[in-house]
């Protein structure tokens, strides 16, 4: 047997793939499937979950007429695949690299790419959009969507369900049942699931009643009426009540194997057919095809480097490197626990992300991993709180935006203290603009009686958690970090309060001053180190608290400086810079000159997190230029 | 017979309820129905939803001990009568008032609230923070939850469901089924509950099969097998699995009257004893008890005044008032929808709050309520702009809260043209802190792209909704405006296009500039024209734009004046203001001082619009305050 010809180079876009026989489509997945494994082996990004639908991306774009019919992924890291068959196979090593491709589908990017996710469970409503513009315009295109059960559990899904189930519109939703989000997934639809892929078979009960059904017949004529009568009364309630997806009236089918890519492709097809919105359950594996990844399903959502012979992660050394604000988090939380039993933690699907898995370790009843449900853990947390319990809600900064309403009306509005660990706030790196924590701060000090606090570093952070759950600390409170590598590893120190709206001195000088909040005062600080030695005098403050802010310190440094920076690892507009303004304009300090550094006004691509640092110009050179023009500035000033 | 002891007015608290026998607690509701129909009849508040509730309110309270007991009332103006018996009774006539009680339970008003409500479908959310508190205090408290069918078709509601089902807590969820929020509810979930109780209900078919099955065994001893067989199968299920409420681990109870309170009491009494998630099904007649409520639903949400004897709404004279911002609104969009076959419109759940009605009417193809779903419908919208429609999506100020991540990740990142209408913005009024639009123009500014505009008249907001479809604009787009009525009833002219980021002077002059947003530029106007007469002499700038700013037009205040104001019907922090002393520390106008009027640092509570904006410093008489003031400090600093 001779070398197989390679299916995948000659796929340009889809209707090459189109091109081929069935029998073919095997063999892509095949290559396709070694190619991501190839390219996530060196160029880390999300690799279980695209492995999980390689078939079903092959059969999609085999049966669909791709760009024409839409296909949205929902949340998208799954879509590897996808890319690699749209044009996107010769430019994919720079996938999630800085001014690379996307590591989610992304309109911009491509036409293929019908909508642009990152966010979860925003696809069913999507698709509902496009389907009735489709059915306004008359045209007919079809409408796909592909989402995950973990996706699910959002109550975006359930609301985009309700709507596309009374519309009648013309969309298939596919269900990627893994039983898994990026940790194992929870919640009773999950069980429900569960139940109906399991023994207790919703198909398997149909057919045993079905056989039933046939036997009744053979006891005589009379029997046969009760029978028929029997499967009436079957087919309108088991058939058309009896499932989740039914009861919303969409036609549920399946489950069917997701891996067997000519069945999926018949299916498909036949479904095409059908008018009206459809459900396939598709049962799939995270890691599908490679030992390592469908063995360690977590470790393998986004592993990292890994070797693509023996599946091992390869570990830099980290030795030597500071801890994670994670490790921090997830550390103290637990230590903090043991102390107080008021303590619970609270983590929308990100238990391992977020580190809260050491506490659900040890305390399993004490802390609460709600799903994909942003909105649900506010409130949840609120509700703890109204019966003093202490609910240290971990929720990214990206992810925070979806519990917007609920911190307001829930938690700040009834005082209530529910702690906020804003996980991965500022630039996150190489999942790119739908996963920047920009707005938290801009967001989050509006709010009338909210807390809103960053650490410099990582002491700061176990400080601020300690602080957060004292008794008179007794409102709402929230504590940004960002993703990643604090300053040292010499962090586990005995807990210390820290004053509410207290501010702390890093530096004095008299030059000018230099306020920052959170990590980025550690790009300052080491600035103004380096320029001390050249005789440049500058005070730096890490302001530690947006909310509420230090008047003492303010006051000061507007009655001592006439130029003033800002740091900020946030957006600009709104931001902590803004913040300190208004207190200039409040209080008629109107002789000083105040530079915000942070994020500007538009939504920064990915990169690795210093190279989006340099790019909106608040790294330790961009502070660095920052004071050097103001310096200048004030020399021209004086000379003239 | 002689008259009636009077039993409600003997009820200071639930305990003094739960000394009565059963048999007089349908004395109690009529009496509470009556008390309800007096107060609200003079002293206007939300009707229908209160009536309907009745019964439920005396059952809920007398059978379970609260306070101690918690309930959560969703939405909460279907609360009167648990204010009325939990000791507000006396001063139920400030409901709604200024420095009276709220319209919606809050903790700080009442033992009894366990929760403030206000925005739909947080409740069983908070019962579930409640019920885990409970359990790990390892207290016996009850924790219920009523909520409506429209409150359930929110997203939050299910995540609440999904983790109440999977955690086994012991709550009861009260399913109050009037098949209508404020206008008719919609979706998928209503037509299910909508079957299961009408013929072709759950129940009836249960029955009808367990006939059939006792039929069976009439056919000999080895169909009585087949029968248990069968039997088996069913409970396996139908029972568990063919209810919705079911296949989320809830047990299911009912659909039951909720107008009878005796055996309201009895099942409530049963379920106590009953652990785990429960749902009791309650079918209930919004308005019921009050013949034109009944029959008038929509009208009679929250009616204003009305005749209690006839049941007519009492108008006042509105033939010279100004039109509403609403009606504006819903007679320009459709306007613009006969012209330009793109338009969509989009309400969650507010067709005729918001007059999108008129649309609806003529254009049901083009017109989308999609029920309590503020997230469904921002990324439903984006779906639609996908494929070149250009849909106006309605949504209250508050309640675009929910959205405020599908804005950033779907609307805003991905640059498509969705036209936000967002009504009932800045201080709604009597309403109060739940449902204030303290936040929007904060947090619509810091999102890159997306243009935010208000109206200063009813002018303004019709060529603000004709500019936001001209093919040039398409981009993200917002208009805010506020509740109520605008400047006049002269209106209906001909569309004029507003260039974007562009500015209007109202008044020149050259002793400091007024700096106004919307529509509180009408009281600054009033202002401006009294002072002239005292020979003052103050310009005016009807900004229009938040985002983007009129560059040109501040860089001319900022030279020309050192002394300026802004006013706007927002919150301080973050808001219009802000933008607006951010654009002059970019660009170094640092002898200007700066005086911010709109919404302090707290939670306004409710009143009449005038009284709050009056409260906030930010009416006519505020803007004269500030002005003379800064006039005064002026003329002080030249005399030194």
């Amino acid at each position: 047997m001779g070398m197989e010809e390679n299916l995948l180079s000659k796929i340009t876009t889809p209707a090459d793939l189109r091109k081929l026989k069935p029998d073919q489509l095997m063999q892509v997945c095949s290559e396709l499937r070694q190619f991501i494994i190839d390219a996530v082996s060196h160029n880390p990004g999300h690799l279980g979950s695209s492995l999980g639908v390689v078939e079903l991306t092959v059969a999609l774009h085999y049966v669909f007429n791709t760009p024409y019919d839409k296909i949205i992924w929902d949340v998208g890291h799954q879509a590897y695949g996808h890319k690699i068959l749209t044009g996107r196979r010769s430019n994919f090593s720079t996938n999630r690299k800085y001014k690379g491709i996307s590591g989610f589908p992304k309109i911009s990017e491509s036409e293929y790419d019908a909508f642009g996710t990152g966010h979860s469970s925003t696809s069913i409503s999507a698709a509902l959009g496009m389907a009735q513009a489709v059915r306004n315009k008359g045209e007919n295109r079809h409408v796909v969507v592909v989402i995950g059960d973990g996706a699910m559990t959002a109550g975006e899904a359930f609301e985009g369900l309700n709507n596309a189930g009374a519309s009648k519109a013309d969309i298939l939703v596919i269900l990627n049942d893994n039983n898994i989000a990026i940790d194992p997934n929870v919640g009773a639809l999950k069980e429900y699931l569960l139940d109906i892929t399991t023994s207790k078979t919703y198909n398997k009960f149909k057919d045993r009643i079905w056989n039933m059904l046939g036997k009744i017949g053979r006891y005589g004529p009379k029997t046969r009426t009760l029978a028929a009568q029997l499967e009436a009364g079957f087919k309108s309630t088991i058939l058309d009540k009896s499932n989740l997806f039914e009861g919303m009236n969409f036609r549920y089918f399946g489950p069917i194997d997701g891996h067997e890519v000519l069945h999926l492709a018949e299916v498909l097809e036949d479904l095409k057919r059908i008018p009206g919105p459809k459900l396939l359950h598709c049962l799939t594996v995270k890691g599908k095809g490679f030992k390592q990844a469908e063995e360690h399903q977590t470790a393998f959502h986004a592993p990292g480097k890994f070797d693509k012979e023996t599946g091992e992660i390869i570990q830099s050394a980290t030795d030597n490197l500071p801890v994670t604000y994670q490790e921090v988090f997830g550390r103290t939380i637990l230590e903090l626990a043991r102390l107080n039993d008021k303590i619970t933690g609270i983590t929308p699907a990100m238990p391992t992300g977020c580190s809260l898995c050491f506490m659900m370790k040890e305390m399993p009843e004490r802390t609460f991993d709600v799903g994909i449900a942003e909105q649900h853990a506010v409130t949840f947390s609120a509700g703890l709180a109204t019966q003093g319990m202490i609910p240290y809600c971990n929720i990214y900064s990206t992810f925070l935006q979806r519990s917007y309403d609920q911190i307001i009306h829930d938690v700040a509005l009834q005082n209530l203290r529910v702690v906020f660990c804003v996980d991965r706030a500022g630039l996150v790196g190489a999942d790119g603009a739908t996963h920047h924590g920009f707005f938290d701060m801009a967001f989050m000090r509006s709010i009338p009686n909210m807390v809103v606090s960053a650490p410099m570093d990582e002491v700061e952070l176990r400080n601020l958690l300690y602080t957060a759950q004292l008794e008179k600390n007794n409102f709402p409170f929230s504590i940004r970090y960002p993703k990643g590598r604090g300053m040292s590893n010499d962090w586990e120190r005995p807990f210390k309060e820290i004053e509410i709206g207290k501010a702390r001195q890093i530096s004095d000088g008299d030059q000018l001053a230099v306020l920052t909040i959170g990590q980025p005062g550690n790009f300052a600080a080491s600035v103004i180190k380096k320029l001390a030695k050249e005789n440049m005098s500058i005070a730096h403050y890490d302001m530690r608290f947006i909310a509420p802010l230090d008047k003492d310190v303010l006051h000061s440094v507007f009655k001592k400086f006439d130029h003033i920076i800002t740091v900020e690892d946030g957006i600009l507009k709104g931001g902590f810079g803004s913040s300190v303004i208004e207190f200039m304009c409040d209080n008629q300090y109107n002789n000083s000159e105040v530079t915000r550094l942070g994020i500007p006004d538009y939504f920064v691509e990915q990169g690795t997190q210093q190279e989006l640092y340099r790019e909106c110009g608040y790294d330790a050179e961009g502070i660095e230029k920052a004071i050097r023009e103001i310096l200048l500035r004030k020399e021209d000033k004086r000379q003239k």
